[in-house]
C-alpha cells in the first residue's frame, strides 16, 4: 500500500440510510489502523464549503454501529452544483490537507464527487448509501436491508388487522423510480400482488387478480405498491377504483412513509457497511480514484463512478415470477 | 361459585386490538379450569346471528397469547342494530345453550350487549379491547399499552431520519376523539409538541414553539398529532402552514396508520388480558351481569356497562405538564 | 415553589436499567425549566468521591431518551461505606456548590443516600431504577416494563424451538430474591410453570405438574425460573432431575442473562422516567428530602427513603393464581 | 416441465431455524401452481416412517411465513438409520403415492436423504435450513441471516449494560464447528475480539489483544465466542482465566443459546425460502434429483447433494480481516 495519502475525509450525501454510520465508523477506524488522519465533514458538500470538519479518531465512532441516520448529518446543496461552490469546496478542503475523500450516499452525490474530481483531481471513493438499491455495481446497497426487515415488520401487523377484519389493504412503500424493497418486501410479506414501476399490471388485471383471490379462499389482502408504479393512480386512487369496481371489498390504505430510512440496522447491513469502508479506504491509499465500491457475488469490488451513475439496475425477474407463484 | 352457568360465548368486535387473542385464551382457559364450556363466536354480532360458532378446550387456544389480531376475527353488524337481528342472534345463542357472554371491544360492541341484556335478560361481561384507552372504568384498556410501543418506535426511526437532515416532523398517530396515545407516545418518543383533541394548542402557539425550540438550539423536532386533534387543520395542511409561516423549515409527514392496531402485544397487554379473561368469566359465574372488566390501581375491578359507555376518561393533566417541561 | 436550591446533582448508582438515561434527561431538563443548574456525577458514589462531574443543560441530553444503560455510568464503591469515603464526597460536592441529589438506582443506592443525608443534612430524593421491581413505594421500577417485554420476546423464540421439537424448556430469568419478573413475564409468555422465591412449589409437584401437562396434550413446555427460586436446585440441576424422573423428555436450558438489563426502554419506562424526574426535582425544589419518588395508583407519590429501603414488595397472589388457571 | 410427479412430500428434519415455514409454504403452493398434490410429513424421518401426512393445499400454509420455528414439526430418527426403518418409510410413501420429497434440513437431513434415494431410486431434492451456515453449495442457509440479527440486536442490549459499567463481556454463540455465526455477528456487533473454531487466537493473544484494547480508551468490551472455538477454555473458564490474569476486569459471560434458533425470519430469509421452494419443487417436475437448492451469486443453484454433505465451508478470511481492523 502507497499510503502517501495522509489525511482522508468523509461524508454523507442524500438521503440517509442505516448503516451510514457503520460505514463512518468503518471508514474513521480503517484509517487508524492505518495511520491515517480523518477529518468528518458534516452536512455534505454543503458543510464542506462551509469548512464543517471535525478530526475524527478511532475512539470517536464507538457506539454508533446499531444507530440509523448519519452522526455527520446529511443535506442538499443548490451551490456546490456550481464552479464557484466547487472552487470553495476544494479550497476548504485544501486548507486543512485532506487529500482524499469518501463519500456515502445515492446518485447525486455520486454526480457531485465526479464532476469534483475531473475539475480538481481530487481522489474520490463511492460508498452506496441509500435503501432504493437503486445504484449499478452492487447487488445491495447500505440500507436496503434494513429497510426490507422494517417493511415486512410493518407488513407483519398490517395483516393481523387485514385477517381479523376480512380486509384489503394497499400498503405504499418507498421506491420512485425502482421497484426493489415492493417486490422483496412483497414477497417476504406475503403480499397478494405488487405494483411497482418497472412493470405495469394495469388496472383490470388487479381487479382479477384480487378477484381470483378471494375466489381462492383468501379472506384478506395485502398489496404492496411502490411510490412509482405506473399502474396510473396513487394509492388512495387505487383504493377507490376497487371498491367502486368490486361488491364487498373493504379496502384500506396505509402510507409507510419515512420510518423506513431509519432504525438500527441489520446485522447485514452492519457487516456490508464494515466491509465496504475498509475496502474504500484501503482503494484510496492504494490510489484508486472515481469508483465506487459494492457487493458482487459476496465480494468486494469497484465499479467506475461514472457506470455506477449511469448503469440501471434491474428488477428482478425470477423473483416476479416467485410472486406471483407464492399468491397461488 | 354458583357455576349454575354451563356454556359461555366469547367474542370480538369493533376494532381489533393487541392482547384479544391473549384474552380470548384466559376466557377459554378459565371456563376449562372451572369445567364450564366455552364456545367461540365468530366474527362479533355478525357471527352471533348465523351461528357461527366453534367449541373451544384449553388446547384450541395454545400459540395465541403472542398474536395481534383476533383469531375470531370481527366484524360491524348492522343487522344486530335491529330488534329482528337480536332475535335471531338470541335464538341462535338458545339453539347451543350457550348462557352467557363475554364480550371483548369498545363502546360499539358494549352498547350492543347492554341492549341485548335489556331484551333477554342475557348474562354478559365486557372487557375492553381497543388501543385508544378511551374506555371509562379502567386505566388501560386491552392493546394501548402495545401501540404505545409500536408507535414510539417508530417515531424513533423517523427521528433517525429527522436529525440526520434537521427537519420538522408531524407524525399523526390514532385518536379520534382522545389524545391518549398521542400524549404517552409523544412524551415516550421526546416530541417536541404534542396535539391533541382535548386541548387547542392554537396555530400561532405552535409556530412560537417550533421557533423556540430552533432558537434553544434544537436541529429537529417531532410533532405528535392525534388524528382528532382540535387545531383545525389535517397534518398536510399543517405542514403546508409551518413551511408557509416560518423561513428554513424542512418539514415532513408521516401518517402511522392501522400498523398501530397490530403485532405481538406487550408483556403488559398480555398479563392484562390474562387477568381480564379470569375476571370475566368468574364474574359470570358468580352471577354477576352488565359490567366491565377494569384495571384500576393494579387490581382488576367491575364497573357497571352502561358507567363504562357513558363515562369520559380524562386526559391526565400532570402529564400534559411533564411534555411541556419535557420539551424545554 | 422556594427554588432556594441553586444547582442539583444527578448520578446513576447499582446495577443499569432501561429508563435511567430518560430520568437523567428528565432531571436535567426539569431543572432547565425551572433555571437550576444541573451537574452530572460520574459513576455513582464513586465518581462522586472523585469529582467527575459535568454540568448538565437541556440539549446535552437530547437523543437519550431510547438509549438502555446510563450515559452517567454506574459503579459500585467500597470506599464510600466508610466515613472518610462520604467526607470527602461531601466536600466534592460543596468545591461546585451542589446542593442537593437526585440518585437513580436500587436499595444499595438509597442506603447511600440515606447515611449521607444523615451525616450531612444534604437534600437526596430518590427515583427507582432496577429492573427487579423489588422497591417499596412504587408498583413499577424504572426499567421493570422494558425487562418484561425482552423477557418474552425471548420466551416466544424459544417456543418456536420448542414446539419444533416437543421440548421442554427451563428458562432462567433475572430475580434473586423476588419473582417478579417470573412471574410476570412467565403468565405473558404463557408458561407451564413458574418458579419464584417466594414460593416452592416442591420438586414432586413439579413433576405431578409436568405430567398433567403432558397428558392434558401439551407437546412442549415452558418452565420460568427465577435466579433465587427456593426449589433446591439450580436451572441445570432440575434439567438433570427431570430427566431422571420423567420418561422421554428431552429438557433445555436457557439462561436468558444480562441482555435483559439493557435495550431501548419500552414507552411505559419513558414516560414513568419522564413523570419521576419531573416530581423529583420539583420536590427538591418545594424543600422535601429524604423521600423516593413512586408510581401508586398511576400517579405520582413519594415514600420515605427509609421506608423504601425496609419495605418489602409483595408477589401478586392473584396474578399466581392467574398463572395456575392458565395453565389448565 | 414434464410434470409426471403428481405428488410431492415435504418435511422439516433436524434442528428448526427460522424460514423453514416460510419454505413449506413455498413448497406447497408451487405444488399448487403446477397442479401437483402436496403432503406434509410430520417429524421428519420419524413421521415419514408412521405414515403421520397430511395433505396440504395452498390455503393450509396461509399466515405461516412470518412464524419461526416448523408446523411440521422435527425431529431425530435412530430407527430411519436401519435398513428396515427406511423400507418402512418408503412403503408407507408408496401406500399415499408420494413420488418425490422435498427436505429441509442440514447434513444430517441430507445424508439420510442421499441413503433413501440410493436404496430406492426415490426423487429428492434437498433445502438447506440451519442457522449454522455450514452447508456447501450456498452462500446462505435458510434462518443464518434471521440469527445473526437475534444475535446482535442481543449483544445491542448487552453492551448497555457493558458501557454503563465499564465491563468486559464473553458473549458464547452458536457454532460448535464452525465461525459463521460468531465472525458476522461479531463484526455486526462491534465485538472487541471473536473466537471461532478455525482459528486459534490462542490465551496470550487474547489477554495482549485485551490490554491493547483497553489502553486505546475502550472503557468496556464485547468478545463473542463461538461454541466450538478452539482456544481450549470454555466460556466460564475463559472468564477466569482472563479475572485471574488481567487486574481490574469485571468479567461476565452470556450464553445466548436456544432464543438463536426462533423468531420471525428476517426479509432475506423469507425470500430465500419461497425461491428455494420454487426452485425445489421444479427440479422434481423437471426429472432432477439428488440436489440440494441453493444461493450462489444471488442466483438460485443446484448442487449434487453428495458435495454438499462432504464439502466444507471456509470462514471469510476478508472478513476475519475486517473484523481485526474494526477492533483497532
Amino acid at each position: 500500500m502507497s499510503k502517501s495519502i495522509k489525511k482522508i475525509g468523509v461524508m454523507t450525501s442524500g438521503g440517509d440510510s442505516p448503516g451510514m454510520n457503520a460505514a463512518i465508523r468503518s471508514v474513521v477506524r480503517t484509517c487508524a489502523y492505518h495511520n491515517v488522519e480523518c477529518v468528518g465533514i458534516y452536512r455534505g458538500y454543503e458543510g464542506m464549503m462551509e469548512g464543517d470538519f471535525k478530526p475524527m479518531d478511532a475512539r470517536s465512532v464507538k457506539d454508533i454501529i446499531n444507530k440509523g441516520g448519519t452522526v455527520l448529518k446529511s443535506a442538499r446543496s443548490k451551490e456546490f452544483r456550481t464552479p464557484e461552490g466547487r472552487k470553495i469546496a476544494h479550497q476548504k478542503l485544501m486548507d486543512v490537507n485532506i487529500e482524499a475523500l469518501v463519500v456515502i450516499g445515492g446518485d447525486g452525490t455520486f454526480n457531485g464527487g465526479l464532476v469534483f474530481n475531473k475539475e480538481f483531481d481530487f481522489p474520490i471513493i463511492g460508498i452506496p448509501g441509500t435503501i432504493d438499491n437503486d445504484i449499478f455495481g452492487t447487488t445491495h446497497t447500505l440500507g436496503f436491508d434494513t429497510a426490507l426487515n422494517t417493511v415486512v415488520e410493518c407488513i407483519d401487523k398490517i395483516r393481523d388487522t387485514a385477517s381479523s377484519h376480512n380486509r384489503l389493504f394497499f400498503v405504499e412503500v418507498m421506491g420512485r423510480d425502482v421497484g426493489h424493497i415492493a417486490l422483496n418486501a412483497g414477497v417476504g410479506a406475503g403480499a397478494e400482488e405488487i405494483l411497482i414501476p418497472e412493470e405495469n399490471l394495469g388496472l383490470e388485471r388487479l381487479l382479477e387478480s384480487l378477484q381470483r383471490s378471494k375466489r381462492s379462499g383468501k379472506s384478506s389482502s395485502i398489496v404492496v405498491v411502490a411510490e412509482g408504479d405506473k399502474i396510473g393512480k396513487n394509492v388512495f386512487e387505487l383504493k377507490d377504483y376497487v371498491e367502486t369496481n368490486l361488491d364487498e371489498y373493504d379496502v384500506r390504505v396505509s402510507v409507510l412513509g419515512h420510518m423506513q430510512r431509519g432504525g438500527p440496522p441489520s446485522c447485514f447491513d452492519r457487516v456490508l457497511a464494515s466491509r465496504m469502508g475498509v475496502k474504500a479506504v484501503e482503494s484510496l491509499l492504494e490510489g484508486k480514484s472515481n469508483y465506487m465500491v459494492g457487493l458482487i457475488n459476496n465480494k468486494m469490488t469497484l465499479t467506475p463512478l461514472e457506470q455506477a451513475v449511469k448503469g440501471k439496475t434491474q428488477i428482478d425477474r425470477e423473483l416476479l415470477r416467485v410472486s406471483e407463484i407464492m399468491s397461488t
